[in-house]
């Protein structure tokens, strides 16, 4: 596996690149699958919902791949791909929150396939605590800065009530967290030391409330009056 | 409840000032609720993750609001920003597939509450269909059309395996949909007329890895030396 090492041609890239980047390396793993070896920017494209313009543009920030016209090496892609996301190791993730949504979370099978190992889970109700969840033990929240850190958890997916999220993520960023998945719904207020990403499916809906009226409905229309 | 007349001085904005709209919406709904009259651009940055610039350059777009110095009303701000975002009213949302993450939506409160009805459930599994997950009644995949369009269903949640998503998009797109959120994790190929947002677990994972590794880690740092 490639790891990435020129760190000197590097460039800040945006929220939404990486997340097309993520997009990419998930057709990529598929065709790596299926034995095929070389992928042109238009399938990348067509299977990640961006234009051939942009995959080609997204790229290239990371040098060059494969021979013009000949379209790009799907395994020497996939590699450095992974390399750049940080994909070249597993990272240990706790479920912080037992919840239907935490529930839900622990018995998804897509986690471990990419490289994600949950190794911890976390409830603050007693009759939780000591269960297991598909395969993982439910811990007591009163284990959290502990466990997190003997057991080196790097990720938290935080699934608690939202009226709990701020502390909760104030105790896992002390613990020495490095990452927070946030699904409970408010702004988390940590220094830069602590990545966040937030999963709202409300904010989402009310993305789609927003094309689909007024203002948003305009947009699509495209044409400013 | 103010609608949003003003058609004229409607500006484009991003994904992100939608996200960070609906940001602030929570939190005025909450402040409220408190019976809160005034709040101040400092603490709707701080309940959204925003800076105070970026909360007065958002509200800014849509008109003025309140007076210099004195901060914004809450009920004013809360109905106009309710209105930008199409939240004047109710939307009937189905759910469409019942594994563990449709099952979890369908018991999820707070689509009620923040407006959305789900009139509607489906799954392919024969031994789901006919049954009732937090009273919503399970129909059959071969009723899809008929009931989008009967029940009057605007938005759909699309929580079927990766497999089956692209054929059920687009069954959901020629019933007349006007917006799908994907759960489904790959890329929909629809054309412009159904709005799109897509929720996908690993994907935010992935930004975490790519914050916490390499070339992200020296994003943070943020010197790009």
């Amino acid at each position: 596996m490639t790891s990435f090492t020129n760190a000197t041609s590097m460039r800040r890239i945006s929220d939404s690149a990486v997340r097309r980047l993520s997009a990419y390396l998930r057709l990529l793993r598929e065709l790596s699958r299926a034995g095929r070896r070389v992928v042109s920017s238009v399938d990348l494209a067509e299977g990640s919902g961006a234009t051939s313009a942009q995959v080609r543009k997204d790229l290239s920030h990371f040098g060059s791949f494969g021979t013009r016209g000949r379209g790009y090496p799907v395994q020497e892609l996939r590699d450095r791909l992974e390399g750049i996301l940080g994909l070249g190791r597993r990272w240990r993730v706790a479920v912080v929150g037992v919840g239907k949504i935490g529930a839900a979370l622990l018995g998804y099978r897509d986690l471990e396939r990419n490289g994600f190992d949950v190794v911890a889970a976390f409830d603050a109700d007693p009759d939780k605590v000591g269960t297991e969840k598909f395969g993982v033990r439910v811990r007591s929240m009163e284990d959290l800065e502990a466990v997190v850190r003997d057991s080196g958890v790097e990720i938290a997916i935080l699934a608690v009530p939202p009226s709990a999220a701020g502390d909760v993520a104030a105790r896992l960023a002390e613990a020495g967290i490095g990452g927070i998945l946030s699904f409970a719904g408010t702004g988390l207020e940590l220094d830069g030391r602590v990545a966040v990403r937030a999963m709202d499916v409300t904010l989402e809906l009310e993305g789609l409330t927003y094309a689909l009226s007024g203002a948003g409905a305009a947009d699509r229309g495209a044409a400013e009056t």
